[in-house]
C-alpha cells in the first residue's frame, strides 16, 4: 500500500528537515524509509523526531538516563513485535543488535522476551513494556513496585511508558502507511565483525 | 498512583511553556491536567504538542483538512475508550460535545460508537480508527475502500490514523501516569446554553 | 435499530404493569425506556422488574444487604460498560452519581474502575464483579477469600454476582434492541445542586 | 464451592415454591439442583423461574414461538457452553436430547455447535446466539437479514436474544455458586429407548 | 466437510495399517473413525500412531509413567475441548470415563476442568496441560514448581506437555478434515455396568 | 529451563538414530538442537522425525506435493511466529530464507505475512494456516473456496493443515523444554553468497 503516500524528494524539502535527513545519511550509509515518509508533512515529521530524538537521546536535550541505549532498542523491538510492526522490528532490531553487540538479541526479543538471552532486570523491564502497550489501564502500584526491586526509579519507569508509548504511534503509522524497512537494515549487526558500529550513533532511527 | 509525578511549578518552567499554558488557560479558564504532568520534561512536552498541534490544528501549520474539528474529536473520544482512558475519555469528550453541539454524543461513543448519534460517514471513521488502535497490522485495501465510499480521501485516512495513533501514545503515558481530568471537564458541552463554546478553541487540549 | 421493537401504547398495557409504570413517571418525572421496551411481553416484563427489585431493593422483599444503594449501581456501571451497553452505562451511571453524590464517579467507573474515587473496599467489589462478568467459569475460593479480607460476607458476594448477572441479561437486551437512553439520564446528577435526588427512588430503572 | 451456599429444607419453603418444585419433581422424578440452590432467596426464586417459563414455555403464558422446544434447548446449551457452566450444560444438554430426540446432538453443539447435525436454519440461530452471547454490542442489521433469510422473524430473534440473555445469567450465578449437576441428566437422552420423554415437560428446567 | 476427504477402503491399505486397525476394532468392536481418515497417507498414519502409542501406551515402547492411563486422558480431554475438537472431546472423553470408572468426569473436565470432581493434583495437571494448549511461550519455572508440589517430576511433566501438544495436532486435523466420531463413543462407560472396560485397552484410540 | 531436559551423549543413542543424526551433521555441518533435543525419548524422536519427513519431504515417502519446499517452510514460519516458538522461527526462517533465495522473507512472514513480499497465492495459503494454527474449529467451506481460487486442490490444503499441526506440536515442546535456536540458524541465507544452499537438503530441520 505505500504507493498511496510516496516519498516526496528530498529536494523539496524544507531546509530543517533536509538537514537532518542529510546528517542521518551521513552517518548511516542510507536514508531510514521512516525519514522521507513523514516528511510529505512537515509539521508532523518535526514533532514525531523531536520526540523521538527526546525518548532515544536523552543526552540530546541534556536529561540523562540509566537506560543503556542497547535497553531502549530492546524496548522498541519487542514492543513493535507485539504490535506486528514490521518496519520498526526490523529497523530498531537493527540498532539493538549493534548497541549490544549480540548477533542473536532482537530476534530472539521479536518472537518471544521471556526466551531471549537478557538479564533479569532487562526481562522485568520488557514485562512492564508489554503491559504498557497491551494492557496501560491495568498498571498498578505493584507494577512500579516489581521494577523498583530491579533497581529502576521512576524517571526509568516514565522512560519505559513513553518509549513504548511513542512507538506504539510508530507502529500504527508505519502498519497504517505500508512502510517497508530499508533492506541494510535486514542484516546490520549480524556479522561478527559488524564495521559501521561506530559511525551508527544516537541520531539515527 | 499520581502522585509520584507531582506537577512542576508552573513558574519554574520554560518561558516557551509557560506562554504557552498562560495562553490555553486564559481561554479554557482553566489549565487542563495534561500540560502540567507533561511539563517536567520539557522537550517531551513540545514535541507532544507540537505533534497535537499538527493533528489537532492542522490550520495552524498551514494545513486544510476535511475532518471537522468535532470529527476528530470523536476520534479521540472512541479510542481513547478503546484504551480505558479516563483523562482522554472525559477531556476529549467534552471537547466533542462543544464541537458538535450535541450533549449526548460523547457518552454514546465512548460507551458504543455503533450506538451513537452519528452519520454513516462518521461511524466508518470511527470503524476505521478503532481497527487502527486495536489491530493496525491488519490494515489492507478494502479498509481503504471502505472509507473512500464514504468520500474520504487518502489524506483524510492519514489524519484519521495518525491521530488515532498519537492519543495511543497520549492514553498510555496517562493511564500509566494515573493523570485524571480536570472536574471541569466531566459538565462542559453537557448543558442546554454552555457558556464556553466561543471561548474554547483548538490550541485547547 | 429500536424501530423493529416500538414501544407499545402505555394506555394498551395491562393494569398491573400501567401502574408500575405510572408510579416511576411519577417519582423520575419520565419513564425510562426499559420499562416500555420490555412491555411488549408483559411476562417477560414481571420477570425482569421482579428480579430488578429483588437485587437492586432488597427492602422490597424483606431482605437487608450490606451493599449501599450506590454501591449496587457501581457494579451496574462497571459491567455495563464492559458489555458496552449503551442504555445501561448512561441510566445507571446517573443513578449511581445521584447515591453517591459525586458528580464524577459513574464516568471514572465506566472508562477504568482502577482509576475511580473509590474506596480499596469497593474497588475490590468491582474486581469481582467484572469476573462475574467476563470469566465467570474461573472464579474461586480466593476470590471469596479476597472480599472476605474486605469486611463482605457471602450473602455480599451473592448480591455482586446476582447484579452483575442480571445486568448481563439486560445489557445484552438492550443492545440488542438498540434501546437508547432517555435523554434526562445524561444530566441526572451532575449538577451541583440536583433538584431530584429526594424523588429518585429505589423503585426506578 | 456449593457449600457456602448450602440448599435450603425443602420444607421451609415459602408454600407457592414447595408446590413448583414437587410438580418438577413429580414429573422429572428428582428436582433438578437449580431450584433448590436458588431457593435461599424466595423473591430471586420466583422471578427466575418466572422469567424461565415466560422465554423456555411461551405458552405457559399465552405466547406462541416459532421456536422448537428442542431449538430453544439448543440455543441454551451452546451459549452455555460458551459460558463453560457446568450444570446448564449438562442440564440443558440433557433435555435437548429429549426433545430432538438426538442422543448426540448435546455434545456436538457444546462443543462446536459448527459440526453438529443440525439444520442450516439452526445453525444460523446458534450463530447469532453466540454473538449476542460473546459480543452483544456488535449486533447490527446484517445480522437480522442473516436469520430473515432463514425464515425467521423479529419475534423469533427476540426469543433467540433473550433466552441466550436470560441463560447468561444462569451461567453466571450456577458457576459463581458451584452449583453441580444432577446425577440423573448425564445420561438422560443417551439410551435409545428413554423411558422419560412424556413425563419430561415444558415446567422443567 | 468429511466428505472431502473420504475414508479409503480397508482392504487397499498397506498391510501393516491393516493389522493394527484390525487389531483396534477386534478390541473395540469397531473402527474408531481417526484410524480411517488418516489411512489415507499411509506415512503421515504410521506416525501419527507411533507418536500416540509414545506418549499414551509408554509401555508399549518400555517406559513408565507417573501419569494413570485416566489422567493421560483427562489431559485429551480438557484440552480438545479447550480447542473446540468434536472427535477428541467425543472419542477421548469416552475412554476417560471407562479408564476412571466416572461416569461424570468427561463431561465436567470438557466443559470446565475447575469444577470436576477430579482430585487437586489432577486439578494442577490440567491447569498446566491448558496453559501449554493455550500460551505455551508462557510457561515458566513457577509452573514446574507448582506441579512439583503434588508430586510430579520433570519426566511427568513432559509427558502432560506432550500429550497436550500431540492431540493439538489432533484436534486441528480432526477440525479440518471434519471428522466425525463413531457412534459408539458417545455412550461409552455413561451406564453403570459398562460391558467393554477389560476389552478396550490402551492400544486403542 | 532447557537445563532441566539436557541432551543426551550422542553416542548413547539407539543406532538408527544416531545414523540419522549424523547424516543431518554431514548435510548441515551441525546438529540442530531439535535432534537432540527430543533424543532422550527414541520413540517419540522417530515418530516426530517420520511425521516431519513425511510432510516436509513428501518425496521421501514417495508423494508429490503441489506445495514448493519454500512455501512449506513458509507456513511453519508464519505459524510459528503466532504461537512465539523461537527455536522454530529462528530455524525454520533460515531454511525459508535458503529455499526462496529471499534474505528478507522470513522476517517479513513472522512480523505480519500480510506484509510480506510474498505472492498473493501465497498469502492466502497462509492466512489460511493461520487460520489452522489459531481457530481450526471455525474452518468452513469458504476458507477451502478462497484457497480452490489460488489454485490449490483439496490435497495441498491437506498439506497446509498437517504442516502447521504438526509445527504446533513441536511450538509447544520446543517453548516447553527451553530449546534454542544453533547460533548457526540466525545468520543462514541472510548473505547475497550462501556458501551452504546446496548442501542443506531436505531431509534437516
Amino acid at each position: 500500500m505505500a504507493e498511496r503516500y510516496p516519498f516526496p524528494d528530498l529536494n523539496t524539502l524544507p531546509e530543517d528537515i533536509q538537514g537532518r535527513i542529510l546528517a542521518v545519511q551521513e552517518k548511516a550509509g542510507f536514508i531510514p524509509n521512516v525519514f522521507l515518509a513523514f516528511a510529505r508533512r512537515p509539521a508532523e515529521w518535526r514533532a514525531f523526531f523531536d520526540y523521538h530524538d527526546a525518548l532515544m537521546e536523552p543526552e540530546s536535550c541534556g536529561r540523562a538516563s540509566n537506560l543503556t541505549k542497547g535497553e531502549r532498542e530492546m524496548i522498541v523491538t519487542a514492543t513493535s513485535s507485539a504490535n506486528h510492526c514490521l518496519y520498526c522490528v526490523v529497523a530498531h532490531g537493527a540498532i539493538l543488535r549493534i548497541y549490544e553487540k549480540k548477533p542473536f538479541v532482537a530476534d530472539q526479543v521479536a518472537v518471544n522476551h521471556a526466551k531471549a538471552d537478557i538479564t533479569p532486570r532487562q526481562r522485568a523491564m520488557l514485562d512492564f513494556a508489554m503491559k504498557v502497550c497491551l494492557r496501560s489501564h491495568e498498571i498498578e502500584d505493584a507494577d512500579f513496585a516489581a521494577l523498583h526491586a530491579h533497581g529502576f526509579d521512576d524517571e526509568d519507569l516514565w522512560d519505559i511508558a513513553a518509549i513504548t508509548a511513542f512507538f506504539g504511534l510508530s507502529n500504527r503509522m508505519a502498519s497504517f502507511a505500508g512502510m517497508q524497512p530499508n533492506p541494510e537494515f535486514y542484516l546490520m549487526g549480524r556479522l561478527p565483525r559488524e564495521k559501521k558500529p561506530t559511525t551508527w550513533t544516537l541520531s539515527n532511527q
